[in-house]
């Protein structure tokens, strides 16, 4: 009887342990998607912009007015703003130069939210600015957007 | 028969809305109770600066290697170098003027982060410094510690 017992305990401690590793495994792909979908946000709105799209990049950008863009001491907030904040700044393809980003770390927070910081350089025919971004982005219906920008 | 039923159901329905609103209320209560703490942490450490107190004002900051501080181009990295940092850039009481912080928007993403944007600004003999901040704050079990500052 005590031997029984002690398979069926077996057993269960199996298929316990089984069952919370197949969620660890499915936590773990769930979170590896959710940074390739961050980083593939991030390759699209690279070449939106290296092909003068600053619309296509704006895609990037969740479409709200609590959208908020912050540099020096400066918030723009809401979608619509932040666009035309771009507009005005690169209203030609050659201030908009070749935009890269590199060192990309994203840190999920949770299922919905992550943080990424991330270097950006723009290579123009007369300089090559450069700096460094903060981004909160949050999964909406419409995939992973950007809520919040701090650029220096 | 059906009257008893409808009168039974409705018992259920004003039980589960009750709980809800309950839930609710505590959820309200809850998130209040984050921002309040937030918000110390943010006093404690105006307060803690306009004493000369940087050891103080670090206590905001998480103690981890992961705890990362930016600005401009740059990126500090770990607690002990983040304290490093600000020992050599204001190695004097005129430097480190008398600290403000404003406009302070606290969000919170879930139970245990939050994101906050701030204006910051430094009265000195010589000169006003100001900028914003975005801060991610997580719940540690010291409280609430900030582990992501960009400060521009």
């Amino acid at each position: 009887m005590v031997r029984r017992v002690s398979f069926f305990l077996s057993i269960i401690a199996i298929l316990l342990s089984s069952s919370s590793s197949s969620a660890q495994q499915l936590q773990r792909s769930r979170s590896a998607q959710s940074i390739n979908a961050i980083r593939a946000v991030l390759d699209a709105q690279r070449d939106a912009w290296n092909r003068g799209d600053i619309e296509g990049y704006m895609e990037g950008y969740e479409r709200s007015k609590d959208t908020v863009f912050v540099s020096g001491d400066n918030v723009t907030r809401g979608w619509q703003t932040v666009l035309e904040r771009y507009k005005r700044n690169y209203d030609t393809r050659e201030k908009m130069g070749v935009l890269t980003f590199s060192d990309l770390e994203i840190n999920l927070l949770n299922e919905t939210s992550a943080v990424v910081l991330g270097r950006w350089m723009l290579k123009r025919a007369q300089d090559e600015p450069h700096g460094r971004f903060t981004l909160i982005f949050k999964r909406t219906k419409k995939g992973w957007k950007i809520v919040h920008d701090h650029t220096s």
